[in-house]
């Protein structure tokens, strides 16, 4: 389904975002519908009831389920790890890999909290892409291919898909990503990540001034954004959510790297993440300001702020309460309470 | 061990406040000190962390549980049902006990959706407390016999305990047991409940308004507020909270209701619900400011106004994840990560 390795890769992306379906407005109304003969007062489940109607549009199924919830996590590494942007060296990112592998960090006992399944992909990681200030981090085609192997995420037949991510210097990526679609100034889109202060804040705020003012002529298209001041993990992810909406598999995203991936489809398409929940808001600043601009209201807010998926994991717990809610409820009807 | 018939019943529930232990110094300086070491950049996964520690401080333990979350609910009928104060008739409060017991209200979905155990308890719904805009809701054995009866609560062994309410009214005697302890006006503490409005939110304000008229030169006793504004349910949530302090059992609150029964301790002694987390702030306004005089940061925040609970055990979901990272994660020097 999904093209790899032809001569116009980005041509093949732009035809994928453009042919995405819409919701499934008869499940939506049927899904309403159903909401408001539930044995509640209407509304009293509040962004529950939000949260069941939206799984119904986007599943085209009045009754959706949540039987098989994916986390997705995607690592990859960064020549700009090199700039002192973190305070973790760029080897954390592959040692990750293997606490991930051996069950023994945060996303895993989130996901056997919520019986969520999890993948791990490894996105070359021991080829760091180049330092975005002085290079692209990508050329089109390895850009338009780690999208469509980010669309392997969805196999399987996961019913929702929760995408989260791991890479050393992936902060100042995103940011470096948002300050190249929206503008502004470096500083805007600058947070401490995984904990940079002092010297290596400004080492970050500096790196990401420099790689926009050096794309700064060819950033007018959100994929060549992507291709030139992203990184493997991202581009990857919006692979993902292409591919799960066109498999009728809703989203939710994590932190704030997640969120600039799946910028650069609302700046090609404003309705192209509608199918998208907002797992949580994290502590990283930046990230509430681009929630925003999505138009996306998070689920959770509890100062997390670890990538890894977690937040998005965490949100599996309300989504499933909220089908749960939305297919386990007698109506009014047929509890014989009375309505008012 | 809660005596239920004596001579002074206020002084025992008083003897009872007083003597309520602690949290464990030493469980929460090595559950401080192992989330220190586990492998993610210190406080990244924010609140998860604190409610860790919170955990282990009040079990006892530098590695706390969650595995038999219990949801208890309170049932209970109010004279002032009778005044029009809600758009819901007074029977419905009984018709959802058997929609509980069928195991198809909201508050079954979320339980079944975090294995959370449910009782539900029948506060003599055939006798609905007097009408508090001229009379007392309970005299003073009533009430104390109402809250150890409510101490049961915590029996069988649960190691988090939820609390919930149903009684058609009871935001009513929520807002008129605020308006007690807290002055201000009727209005600063009335709600729109299941979905008062117009005219019914109108005789709300003023039932609030006159009950609290009626009481007033016996308001600066706690308990006596609680007895003479207060309900069953009330009553009932305020015991249960008692006991599971002194079981070392945490308690997560869920909405306007409970959170006011909590407000009554709260007012005898300001520690006395440190022991509790607040599983969500609801749409009912005066919660939040409720909540913020209490000094208790809800964890999530979903627009909720329900009730049975369905908030707190929504929360169960997030505790739960914040435990089970706590204990599963590995420590950097286990997993062989660099530190920072």
């Amino acid at each position: 389904m999904y093209p790899t390795d032809t001569g116009l890769p980005f041509d093949d992306i732009r035809h994928l975002v453009s042919t995405m379906p819409g919701p499934s407005e008869g499940a939506r109304e049927a899904a309403l519908a159903r909401q408001g003969q539930l044995v509640k007062p209407p509304g009293a489940l509040g962004r529950l009831e939000e949260i069941a109607v939206h799984m119904a549009a986007w599943q085209g199924n009045s009754l959706p389920t949540v039987n098989r919830p994916m986390v997705a996590v995607f690592a990859a590494t960064h020549g700009i790890a090199d700039r002192g942007v973190s305070p973790y060296p760029g080897a954390v990112t592959k040692q990750m890999m293997a606490t991930f592998t051996a069950g023994k960090a945060a996303v895993n006992q989130i996901c056997a909290t919520f019986d969520a399944g999890l993948r791990v992909f490894d996105l070359a990681l021991d080829y760091p892409t180049p330092d975005i200030t002085g290079e692209a981090a990508l050329d089109e085609k390895a850009c338009a291919a780690t999208m469509a192997f980010g669309m392997e995420a969805i196999a399987g037949g996961s019913d929702l898909l929760c995408l989260g991510e791991m890479g050393i210097g992936n902060t100042t990526i995103a940011a470096a990503l948002c300050h190249g679609l929206y503008g502004g100034t470096a500083e805007d889109w600058v947070g401490a990540g995984t904990g940079s202060t002092g010297d290596v804040l400004a080492r970050k705020v500096e790196a990401v001034r420099a790689a926009v003012a050096f794309h700064k002529d060819h950033l007018s298209d959100p994929l060549e954004v992507l291709r030139r001041l992203g990184g493997r993990e991202l581009a990857a992810m919006a692979g993902a959510i292409i591919a799960a909406r066109h498999e009728k598999v809703p989203v939710v995203l994590d932190g704030y790297v997640v969120t600039a991936a799946a910028a650069v489809l609302h700046a090609m398409d404003p309705a192209a993440l509608d199918h998208c929940l907002a797992g949580h808001v994290s502590a990283e600043k930046a990230h509430r300001v681009l929630l925003e601009r999505l138009g996306l209201r998070p689920i959770l807010d509890l100062d997390m702020r670890l990538g890894e998926g977690s937040g998005a994991a965490l949100a599996v717990g309300v989504v499933k309460a909220a089908v749960a809610c939305h297919r386990g409820m007698a109506t009014f009807a047929e509890a014989g309470v009375s309505d008012s």
